[in-house]
């Protein structure tokens, strides 16, 4: 069994983006800037923000964060990404969810110019991942498959079952996977809670993707031996042994099924830094665009 | 065996959305409006759009047919886009495909207005597509949906599987089938030629949709007794009988499929008339929110 160690390649696309973008920089003079937007206090959201920032300032990127109060309006937030979305100097804009109640979540989306649309979740992004060439590819899905590159997995024509459709990973997921395409061009099963027996499709995985947020869901007797296991889930289960009173564990049994894979992702230091090294790919991406066309 | 008639089921829609139309007509005084244009003189367009033109007229809704010459320019054509986006009485715009070959597709979709894309290929579309809630379903898709629905059966926890995976049928399909909602909620396989052994995957479906464009290929032991079948192909084959010389078959061997299925569409008469019945269906939705808009 191997350990498919995303701290690891995090840490590897870190390192390649700081010189790209201290090459580009000695070209050009410019930086890519990313903005990050949180509305409230949630103590979660403060974290991932803080992560963010914190590898945004280790590769080279500008990285704001604005923090707005917890009773910042609909109409405020949208004044805010219009004002962003016209700043040369930005060439991302992320709002971190959850929003407060007041704020219609699917309007700030729609508010963020696709062209800054660094996390992936604009409808035209999307829709541009359906048909094949998105400028950005949303942050998890494309963390998993440049785990897939990096060690060398390649999913063209094998079995990917997926389980979970959330809108983040699941669906996007199997379009990225699904494509005729290198380091893709899948057989892609999306299968969830509304499946009878779901270990009928667990099972046939060759690549198996949990990404359900059910704790420990998936256990040995539900995949094939040999199974590359990709785990996104990230799901907060208390142990009285830690000091925070709680540990972070997937959507799979790890000790169980990890005798049974050929590859698998831990939690934490699988997936998760992944996304962040991804967002940090597309703000670059986007810079080197704006470059290009000036 | 059922066989689904889809030629029926677009005829009673026709009623209904007949109806609809008449009804709007004597409340508002307007009826719905939709422009196809087609470039060049390609004969296979030429029927789907003289189809088109006719089963507006047939419900009342008010068909403009722009017929430009072979060699107009990308331009020139997004010129005539961007009128059509403006004019108030054009509720849907549809670009005939293909295109010749100075006009770039992509750029074409993108030009049309997503408020009038009733054809539903625009990326912001299929991005709405994916997170669940488009203002216009991409018509095939939606027929074949529609079509269940009038058949009564219910894809809810059932397993689809998809043979073929493009813009048009494949992904949509299964994006809209996957969805948490009444009449999806599918399992939902795609499968396509890097399968090793398709048939491993098709013999599992419970409702299987074959859209790769291969005349016949689907086979009886290819499928599992009962299976629902639905058949998007539509493939010219020669055939010295007819007066044309060739006729029209399925994806889907259906002599020998017939046997074993319990529901199947026939080629022609089956997903066919459905297309144009689920285009007429988005004018008029979007003719409906134009009103409510006023």
């Amino acid at each position: 069994m191997i350990l498919i160690d995303g701290k690891k390649v995090s840490s590897d696309i870190k390192s390649e983006l700081k010189e790209e973008i201290s090459a580009l920089y000695n070209k050009t003079g410019k930086s890519p800037g990313l903005v990050v937007i949180i509305v409230g206090n949630n103590p979660a959201s403060e974290v991932y923000v803080r992560n963010k920032h914190k590898a945004c300032g280790e590769v080279g990127i500008n990285s704001t964060v604005l923090n707005l109060p917890e009773e910042t309006t609909q109409g405020e937030l949208l004044q805010k990404i219009s004002e962003f979305n016209a700043d040369p100097n930005i060439h991302g804009i992320l709002v971190q969810l959850p929003l407060p109640k007041q704020i219609e979540e699917s309007a700030v989306i729609r508010a963020i110019d696709p062209g800054k649309d660094v996390d992936g979740f604009h409808p035209y992004t999307v829709g541009e991942l359906v048909i094949g060439d998105p400028k950005f590819q949303p942050c998890t899905p494309a963390g998993i498959v440049e785990l897939l590159k990096r060690y060398d997995i390649d999913p063209s024509g094998r079995h990917v079952v997926i389980v979970g459709r959330s809108n983040i990973v699941g669906k996007p997921a199997a379009l990225l996977l699904m494509q005729k395409k290198k380091f893709a061009n899948a057989i892609v099963t999306v299968c969830h809670s509304a499946a009878k027996d779901i270990s009928v499709f667990t099972k046939q995985a060759d690549i198996l993707i949990a990404a359900m947020g059910v704790p420990k869901f998936i256990k040995k007797e539900m995949v094939k031996p040999g199974v590359v296991v990709i785990d996104v889930g990230t799901n907060r289960i208390e142990d009285a042994t830690t000091k925070s009173g709680y540990r972070l564990v997937g959507d799979v049994d790890f000790e169980e099924v990890s005798t049974v894979a050929s590859y698998i992702t831990p939690v934490p230091g699988g997936v998760g830094p992944m996304t962040i090294a991804m967002l940090l790919k597309n703000t670059v991406k986007s810079f080197k665009e704006t470059i290009r066309n000036d």
